[in-house]
Order: structure tokens, then sequence, then C-alpha cells
């Protein structure tokens, strides 16, 4: 069994398959109702969500207004968040309501939090006095902090209980126990926390040993005030499934669990690779205008910096009239510069959000950079001034290209792993700015060594 | 409690503080070993591994040299994999057996799986025979599939037993238990899977009730030979803790858990973040000449493409040195192109590897693409035309700037979405080639464009 065999039978598990969205369209273009909620009610939560991303804006409306009701509320806790905008826009606010009354309080508040404070408000005043309340409270906490991410619903039980005393309680409150729970709580009487029992430990011990024997008392508890990424990573570093979330008297509020922080971590991972490429998150999902809009935004700014080192060139115009390989050449220069850059400042940025660029090893990084331009500018120095040479049958052009390319490209390393450093130190998000600064520096450095060497050497 | 202080409280909890790695150095330089084996001993193993990876490559061999047995075994399975082969190369495959010997058995696989046969097979020998076969089991399955990522280790009950029955089995066997399990799996006797069981729901339910009337059937069994991204993509999806993995025979083998998921998940956007700057993983650990060499053979390839649209520009050559604005302004529309086609395909590449972009909307994700680059090539061609038209007090130089601002754009808007699509149907992946693919693309027709519309207007 190969690993090819392997990946063309994954393909087809995971997730639904493009010929079903096309019999899901062809009868909804067709008009068979009764086959669409059929096809519909039958898919996963996950798989409609699919769905309703995959298939094109009118159908989607025609899903939603005519087969509204076919759907799960889970599916609108899985929608990306651009189509859920889209979507409560255009229902009215009880029918929001409605599905948000059938979520779990974290997925409810994920739904509501992301709304203009108009129409929260306008879903709040719909919803029961008890969820109200839940989701005012998860309201309060900042943006993307753990007291956004945490459920409420958890399991505390007093330290001084027996391993049999706990399962007999959570036998007689089945009803009243979260969904699914992986930990247990351990608390004073005063609902600080002492320490934390995984299920799996309680399950194998006699029901005489005492709670306090099986705590496991190294908890990782979370501020609700803790920026959610920051709890990602704590996740990862120490592989929990969940941890309690406290409030600022150390009391226990809230739990967290994993399968929150999967989330967190993709969509952290996510918005880097985006911002790095210039594109806001949800992008795929915005319409044509709006998607225009905000990459003018990136485009203008890279216009700007385009035109500053076009003002550079222009310096050099006489030289360029004189010697039109110049002109040809010079992109050469620039773009290299561009790429090498862009490598140091890929591995910087990247390792800034992991942490694992710190001061540290902040300015062992960025020598190792120089050093690794100044090398493989030497080699391309070499590459680029034989051809050159001997592409213009000029001697000095080629050691003029030789020289602008070993320096661009040492200052594309250095200032790769720089400005993301500087900018990080400074609080700005690395991934946002950093490309425009740094091909900013490098095409100026690039045309300006070469243009102004050939200045020098060969008019 | 506002949002900035609450990342500052966070930033200061997680992890290592670079004071305490500046002690250790500092300790470790002068020679106080008790002090560096004191403050060693009492880091967590991902703080370990964290200041093996930040420390320079001296005071990385003297700890380990020196200071080897004050680290935990699991330090090594925390470690980056260029580090722990940086290690593995200089100390006697002895030594690394019996730290292997000591890790569970996913772990000790992710270690020796990533190291070259021969040491491999050295460390292997030196292994207890029980352990040796399950390695070379686990290295029998393909690279990155779920056979290696899984523990063998799980919990397997007769569909005919009842919840007591179940809980006095876990305590009497608890010894030979995994440490940790979040579910029950339900077999039958050929040890097919049925279905599984949440520990919460176990804990919470009568002695007297049958596991059968609690099993949730709909489970996610995964092959053996399922690539990793795509068990993740199904944890993802589905919101699952542990997942069950089947042999070709759909027998259960062993468990893949959410801890081996979130690094899967983690990994896999890293390397998607790292291969679309040009670098290759675990770039920030490679030696500098390793690092050069790498990065040399991503610059060569952009050399060429440079190359290539230099000879476009060569065509124009009379053009330029009657006209000497055109080379000023040319890496203008190049550089736009490249940046409006980045965010296309930046877009495409992060959906194509999420699966929100398959068969049923490539081509109107295409389409979108190509109308947000009409757009913003409109708007770009208005504005650049008339600044080149003031710069250089000519308009049909504006004219021409301004219709090859829109060309090129649109092309940009189209291939930087269908360069991956393309690529990823043909089997490669479009995070490694996508780039340079479109970089050429827009590099060629942005000159060739701007500079023939030249030729033929303004000589």
């Amino acid at each position: 069994m190969s690993d090819v065999i392997s990946k063309e039978e994954s393909e087809t598990q995971v997730g639904l398959s493009d010929d079903t969205i096309h019999e899901i369209e062809d009868a909804l273009r067709s008009g068979y109702a009764d086959a669409v909620i059929h096809t519909v009610s039958e898919l996963s939560a996950a798989d409609s969500a699919e769905l309703l991303a995959k298939v094109n804006d009118d159908d989607r409306e025609r899903l939603l207004k005519k087969h509204g009701a076919a759907f799960d509320p889970d599916v609108f806790a899985e929608l990306a968040p651009e189509l859920r905008k889209q979507y409560i826009a255009t229902v009215p606010s009880k029918q929001v309501a409605a599905i948000v009354s059938e979520l779990d309080s974290d997925d409810a508040l994920d739904i509501i939090e992301n709304l203009d404070p108009d129409i929260q408000q306008d879903i709040i005043r719909n919803l029961s006095a008890k969820l109200r309340v839940t989701l005012e409270e998860g309201l309060s906490f900042p943006e993307d902090s753990a007291g956004r991410l945490m459920q409420r619903e958890f399991v505390a039980i007093p330290q001084f209980w027996t391993v049999g005393k706990t399962i007999d309680y959570l036998r007689a409150a089945a009803g009243d126990l979260p969904d699914s729970f992986f930990d247990i709580f351990v608390i004073s009487p005063t609902y600080h926390i002492v320490g934390e029992i995984p299920l799996s430990r309680i399950i194998r011990t006699p029901r005489s040993e005492k709670l306090e024997n099986l705590t496991l008392g190294d908890i990782h508890t979370i501020p609700a005030v803790m920026d959610q990424e920051e709890v990602a990573r704590i996740f990862q570093r120490e592989d929990l499934l969940s941890a309690p979330v406290v409030d600022e008297e150390s009391r226990l509020i809230g739990v967290i669990t994993i399968d929150d922080v999967v989330d967190v971590i993709h969509e952290e991972a996510q918005e880097d690779i985006l911002r790095l490429g210039g594109v806001e998150k949800g992008d795929l999902y915005h319409a044509v205008l709006s998607t225009t809009g905000f990459r003018f935004r990136w485009l203008f700014l890279n216009l700007l910096t385009a035109i500053l080192a076009s003002v550079v060139i222009s310096f050099f115009d006489a030289t360029i009239e004189e010697i039109v390989a110049l002109a040809i050449l010079m992109p050469i220069v620039a773009s290299m510069g561009g790429n090498a850059g862009t490598q140091a400042l890929t591995v910087a940025v990247r390792a800034l959000a992991t942490r694992e660029l710190s001061e540290t090893n902040a300015l062992r990084v960025i020598g190792k950079e120089t050093i690794v331009g100044t090398l493989n500018g030497a080699a391309f120095a070499v590459i680029m001034g034989v051809i050159a040479a001997l592409w213009f049958g000029n001697n000095v052009l080629g050691a003029v290209i030789a020289a602008a390319m070993v320096v661009t490209l040492i200052v594309a390393g250095l200032c790769g792993a720089a400005i993301p450093v500087i900018l990080h130190r400074s609080g700005s998000d690395p991934a946002i700015s950093s490309t425009v600064l740094l091909t900013t520096v490098t095409d100026i450095v690039g045309f300006f060594v070469f243009l102004g060497l050939a200045a020098l050497f060969l008019v």
C-alpha cells in the first residue's frame, strides 16, 4: 500500500464530495425541494457548512431562505464568520436568537461577538434571561481573550471528597453536567482551584481513595484576560487538554478545552500567512467589492514604495541613457534582494510568532541572516557577474553587478531579520508591515548601488 | 483591566524568560556546574527544550555534554528535530537508545523516524525486544501517516459489558492502562470497532447500564495509511478528541489523540508559510552553510526568472534608449503585478490547503480574482497614469502605463488563483512552486506590455 494510494483514499473520505454539492445544486435549481431537504438533512454540521461555503451566492440564498429549517443550528457555529454575517444581515433578529439559543454558550458567544453592536443588542434582547446574562458577561472580557473562549460549564469537586462520592455525585447530577469533560477540578471552599484530575485517573482508582491524593498540582491556570494566542501557546507547550480559567481573585470561572484551542491555532497561523501575502482574514468569502477595497490599500502602499524606487532610478537617467544594459539588468538585482530578504523575513516572522525568537537569540539570528546573505551574495555575484560580462561583452559591467549583488543581499539578510524583530519589539505585528518595509529597502538599495556604481565606473 | 495589560501579563507567564536563560548562560560560562544543574533540573521539559534551542551552539554543546543527565528524556521529544539530529550525531547510539527507551512509543518513533537509516538501526539494536518490535512496526507505515502518529496503547472493551464491569476492570488493570485516555473503544470479539464512549459518559452512568446503550456509533475510524494532514482535517472538522486507527482489515490497532494532532496542525501551517517564503522547515536551526545552501536553490530559480524578464526588456533596448522614462517606470508595473498576484495566490494556496477551494468553486474563485484584478487594475491605471503624465509631462506615456497596469493586474489576478489550482490538480504542492511561476508571468507580462505599448505609441 503506497503513500499515493493513501492520499487518494483519504481525499475521498474527508468532507463533502464535489459530486454531492453538484447534486444539491442541480436539485435546487430544478426546484426539487424534497431532494434538497433530504440530502441536506443527512449532512453533518461540518458538511453543511462546507456546502454553504462552496455554492454560489444565489444558491446559498436559496438554500438558506427556502430550506433554512433543514439545517441544524450547529451549522451556523461551523460557518465562516463572513458568511454568517451575510446570513444574519438578511434574516430577522428573532430567527437568529432562536438559532443562538440552541447552541453551547461558547459557540453562541462566538456568533454574536463579531456582529455590529446594534444587531448584537437586537439578538440579545430576544434571548432567555439566563443566556443573556451569560453572553453579556462573556462580552465583558476583551476580544480574543480566554474569557471569550472559555465554557462556563465545568465540574468542580471539593478536595476532601473520595472517588466513590465523586462518582455517585456525577451519576446523580448527570443531567446538569457539561456534555463532555476530561478533567475534574478540585477546589477549596472559596472556589479557589487546588488542582485537577483527569477522568482517566478517577476511573481507574478505587472508590475509597481521597481526591487530594490524585490531584495533579502542576496546573496551568489561565487568567480570563489572557490573549487567546497565548492560551494556544500554553496548550501546545504543555500538551494540555483543558485548563481552568480564573478571574482576578483567582477564582475558577470557566474552562478552556483543547477543541477551542485547535481553532485558535489554526486561525492564527492562517492569519500570519494571509498578512504576509497582504490579504485580510476571510478574503475568500468577501464580496468582490470588499475584497477589491481591502486589497487596494495594500497595493497602494506598495505603489508608494515602488514610486520611491523609481525616483532613485530617475537620479541616474543620464547613465541609463548612455548604457541601456543597466535598465535591462537592474530588475535582477532588486528582485534577488527582495527574494533573499523575504526568506530571512519569513523565518523571523514565524519564529517571533512561536516565540522561538526572543531577546536572547535575536542578535544571533540577525547575525546568521547577514552571513547567509553575504555568502549567497558572493555566490550570485560570481554567477551574475559572469553572465552580465558575457551578455554585454563588458567586464566592468560584470564587476558592477557583482558588487551590487553582494551589497544588496547582505542588506536583504540583515533587514529581513532585523525589521520583524524591531517591529515586534515596538509592539507592531511583524506579519503586517515587514514585507512593505523590506521591499522598500531592498529595491532602493538594489537600484541605488547598482546604478551608482555604474555611474562611477562605467561612464 | 485593559487588553494591553493582559498581553503584558501573559508575555511573562508562558515559557522560559530571557532572564533565566541569561542566568544559566552566565553560570555555564563561569563554570558554576551546581547552579546550572540546579536551575536546569527545575525546568519543565518544554522549558528545557526552549533553553537548548535559544542558547548558542557552544553553550548547547556544553549543556548537553556536561549536564546531559540533568535533562529529562522528555526534553528530547520536545526538541526541534534539527537540534535533536545534531545532538544524536554527537553521542553514542547506546546513550540515545537509553533516552528513547524512557519515552512513550509515539514519541520514541517520532525521534527515530527522522534519522539516517544507519543511525536508526544502530539505535534500534540497543533497545529492548518489545520496543524494537513496536518501532519497527511503526516504521513500516508510510512517513507522515496515521500509523506513525498513533499510540498503540488504548482501552478496548467488549460491547456486552456493563458500566460497572468496565470500571471494575479499569481499576484492576490500572497499571497496564495508558497514562491518559479520554475514550473507551467498544469492540466486537474479532477486534472490529463497534463504537466509542467518552469517559465523561461512562462516569456519569449507573453501573448496571450496558455499554452498547452508551456507544456513540458515529465514529471516525482512521486508516493507518491516511496522511497526517488528512487526519488533522478530520479532527478539526468533527471536533474530535481521539479517533481509533484501523488496519486494512478494519481491526483496531491504535489511537490518535488530539495532542498529537495539534502538533500536526501547527507544523503544516508552519510549512506552508515557510514554503511560500522560499525556505525550508527547520531553517532557524540549520547551520549557516546548510541554510545558505537551501536558500541558494530557491534564489537560483528566482535568478533564472529574473533573467528571463531581463531578456524581455532587452527586446526594447532601442525604445528605452530613446525614452529613459520607461526604464524609470517599468519596475512599478512589474512590482504591482507581483504584489497583486501574490494576494490572489496566498488566498488560493490557503483555501486549497484547508479544502475550502475545490472543483466546485475553483472557476468561481478564479473568476472573482480576475474581476478584482480588473477593478484594482483600473484604479491603479488612473492613479499611475496621472502620476506618470504629470511627472514626465507626457500624456501618452500616462496612457501607456495605465493600459499596462490594467493588463498586468488582470493577468496577476487570473494567474494568482489559477496557478495554485492547476498545480494542486496535477498533484504538486502549490505552496512550493506557485510563487516562482507567478512572478515569472507577472514580470514578463508587465515589462512586455508596458514596453511594447511604448514602442508602438511613443516612438
